[in-house]
């Protein structure tokens, strides 16, 4: 059997998504849509695939799956429709940038109990995975300090950065997926960030660095390290200080040719961005999430998590605004921790 | 317009190809023989295309393009028949374990004037590619010292061995190839071989492990090494010491993770063998066939390349044999220096 | 002219100094005083110098300078002592774990003109000042974000914790240092801290592990993490990104060496601790406390320095207790910034 | 007790003895002698002690050990005046640009059966030590290819070049010892070489650049890479493979700091010259020989160790010049295998 997958979006992230459907033969593209006609009918032209409208692909009983990946706004509604005409969902981060929106669509979701999957890829990068495996494995022993360090090669536009949500919720929420998969919950979090890369970035209310500090129950400290600008390249790396050792992933680099000269030795920089960086990772993605539908794996990043995420970033908010720490409250993420 | 391309060899090497076919848009995969019908009918099932023989993929004219990659004594008649059938060819190295037989390909080549590339997978590695260009750049000077290092994770199955032609033709064919492609032909070359790593190798008339000193007119030197079996993965690596200083390529590593314990800090090993190590390559690969068919460029790997590499590989042997140095002669490669 | 030195303290880090007065023939070592009369004897005899009472040696004329390497709670007598009696001083840090009682000694060395250098070993280490340098040189535009890394390899005795003065004023004040060194007096510091290496420390009521943050005025944020253990060595990294790049200081090794075997890459551990990472560091601190004694150039530490340091530890001590970020006045460090 | 030492030459190698002495308090440095006698006075002074001649050290019965770095051409008899007058000797390498002369030296040594150590620095650097400690230790199993890369940063004057008895005398007979030390004496060793870097070296008909294949009598390959100039300092690096896995010894950086912007990311260079890459190897060669002198250890590096090392010297001229391999023999080691 395979699974009939429909496309919502055929921009940027939706032709990644489309590409890594390819790539493993449990489930098979059968239809895109998206507001903007033109690239809806190039994305079903090169797969050889119908566009067709939300509502024929959410009224057709032969579609199993729904990929969202269309702008944020629609992701909370499309996520509720789609379990309730009885398909299971591949939804991008985030849920909504509303926080409450947010924590609706885990209680429909759980009502409805249809498979839901949001798609937070670094989790599924073969670098930070092995990272997680050595860790769960005792590698290092008891988790201590955790410092993540997300840079992007340069800014978005400026239209971008006003519907983004903000820097917190567009661009940290990865990396605060990232301490939840790798520490759970905290039970503080310390904001600080300013305006540093473009001041039309501040202008428009936003902050372009910025620096987290997380704090556990039992004395474990994280810290997450932003900025939108790193003209060397995409800077992704993570490093875990444990009882019995230190775990780190480093950048991959766009080849491993180094050239020494009487300037020193030089080598290649970090993969310019995220579609090199994390081609692999949205592949592996697709894959575990058809693991769980068809092979009975657990969902490797649930709706639950999407709100996890969301919730830091709406503290980091606070934080910022008010100069405090702020503690995380089961009010903020809807579950009692 | 889409080329047609029909493959023929439906085994390891042959599945890489049809995948790599897949990447480019403007060639398609058409047809598939084998004389191992079962691997023919999976792959022609796999990629939705026809099982065919050679016959009828030779006289169909709707085919633009054959792909050998069956078995190497097939090598030479398929290169002959195909662009006799007025086809461009693709085909992987060698051309043949015989150098007298590959030179009359060339002349059959250069007669019929038909495009015909042969499959150097190393030269469209990024690695390499980007330290050569560097070279041609001029970005260390003059080349004086290049070496290649080109270890196999382990050896393959002595009956392998027994058909494979020897190390010299068989697995540093592709070394000779990259000297060739840095540095040119050589005037002397110097070979120096054991069987430390099984002594069934050795029983089977053969090497595993191997050092070539090739030396050029205007005193530059390259060296060769080459074992069966490095235990930590496939070790490619080259350098290339020049006035003005020196390019290397080191290994892919499987993972950018590191691990630091009282035992030290540990990296991942290199990407295990040539499927993972040389996949993009092998699209590139293709793509500049494209390139040359289509766009004009020029054959980046001819069949005078594929002799001038044989050429090399049967030098090793005299040298091995005879235990002296051996002049690298135009009757060696079929043409003046 | 060759100046003469004494040495108050013949403990480890006396001994460090002993060496390093040896390395520069500007300055000899001829006297040593230790409440320990047996390590005062025996630093005496190694270096064939005379053991000699703190009073012989202040009141002797013919020494030129003293070296203050004693137990903190005398540094601050001792740096007003030798000025008093016209000696050039230079002090191990902290000045005093009393930063009122420091602000003092900024005062009566200001008043007595005398050069007094604070021993923050770091900003001589090879690899710090040539990442300074070329930061200086604008090699990577305005700093934005600082990381300091500072682990060491194992907690000292608990007995040694408890007169430290605690975590911020002991081990973390030479990464307050190299913050002040490299981007100035922050604006505000926020600290966090756990006890997660030996619950004894807790006991103690002191802390092991702690991650401060600290803001600029201009938007510059800074971090550092603190761990008492790293059982791989001690980890002593820092990385700047600018707005033209990032600059970073990796750790010294062993040794050179790399293991590749199957179970994957291994290089050496980072040199031990401060003893093995610093050695150069000491002489050339040692020389350039010289070159501003004999050629005039800036003194490269001062008591001012010292009074930072400590005040930002007070505030982290500060922010650790009250669970909030500390705003660093004039008050704290004693002059308008 | 501590030995009296007496140092023939005062010039650049010279002084790294003297001051390795002086690291050690087994023994102190207590003349010097020179023909060049305002070095000879400088390093005097420097060091506290006396200018004699050299009959005068000779005939001094105090003197315990003569440590002999002068030119070249006086080792030999210095040697045997040394170990007549009842002094143990350590001498830099080699014993004499004749190998029958440095033979003779053997059998002297031998009848007199005083202690004399060969200055081959290299065996004591903690790197390649460390690597021949894993090997030893059986880390990866049988060694199998041993590579060997050593270039300097730039060439000496022609002027040295004249006198310095060759490439292979003068410079590679380094490596050549490094591979007796891991791998023993070879069964056939074969030389090319060319004049790249200066063309006045060629003149002066010696070569600049060089490649020396080792075989062994169980299979085992080694060879050595060597050219007078690398742009971008003194580049020494070793690897061996082995049944098990490889170990590889790579350059010290000058320091670790990397630079990541557009360009790249960029590390220092390798140290400069052995100086500064031996710099530690002098002080450690120094102790091991007190401790065969004192506590009974082994000589680490005798006069047989330096006969072989020049006799593969001359097996590459020889090679080089008849461009042919060449068989190690008896004869031109004195000893039989």
């Amino acid at each position: 059997m395979t699974l009939n997958v429909a496309l919502f979006g055929a921009g940027r992230i939706g032709k990644v998504h489309a590409a890594s459907i390819k790539s493993d033969p449990r489930a098979q593209l059968v239809a895109v849509t998206d507001v903007m006609e033109q690239a809806a009918a190039e994305l079903a032209s090169e797969h050889g695939i119908a566009v067709r409208s939300a509502d024929e692909i959410l009224n057709d009983r032969s579609i199993d799956v729904i990929l969202i990946a269309s702008s944020t706004n629609t992701h909370a509604d499309l996520i509720e429709r789609g379990i309730a005409a009885g398909k299971a969902v591949f939804c991008e981060k985030p849920i909504d940038l509303d926080l409450e929106r947010a924590r609706k669509v885990v209680a429909s979701v759980s009502a409805a109990g249809k498979p839901v999957m949001m798609g937070f890829n670094r989790r599924f990068d073969p670098n930070f995975s092995t990272l997680k495996a050595a860790y769960d494995a005792g590698d290092i022993g008891k988790g201590e300090l955790l410092a993540v360090t997300s840079y992007d090669p340069a800014p978005p536009p400026v239209g971008y950065i006003k519907v983004s949500g903000g820097l917190f919720r567009d661009m940290m929420i990865h990396d605060f997926d990232i301490c939840c998969w790798l520490f759970g919950m905290p039970e503080t979090l310390s904001a600080t960030g300013s305006c540093l890369v473009d001041p039309a970035i501040g202008e428009a209310g936003d902050i372009d660095t910025a620096v987290v500090v997380l704090t556990y129950a039992d004395g474990r400290i994280a810290t997450i390290r932003n900025s939108r600008r790193a003209v060397y390249g995409y800077d992704q790396r993570l490093e875990l200080l444990g009882a019995d050792g230190l775990l780190s992933v480093e950048n991959q680099l766009e080849t491993t040719v180094r050239k020494a000269t009487t300037s020193g030795v030089t080598s290649a920089k970090p993969q310019l961005f995220f579609l090199e960086r994390y081609m692999r990772a949205y592949e592996i993605e697709w894959g575990a999430f058809l693991d769980a539908l068809i092979a009975d794996a657990p969902m490797p990043a649930t709706v639950q998590d999407g709100v996890n995420a969301l919730a830091l970033a709406e503290a980091a908010n606070i934080s910022l605004r008010e100069g405090r720490p702020v503690t995380i409250t089961a009010e903020l993420t809807g579950v009692a921790k």
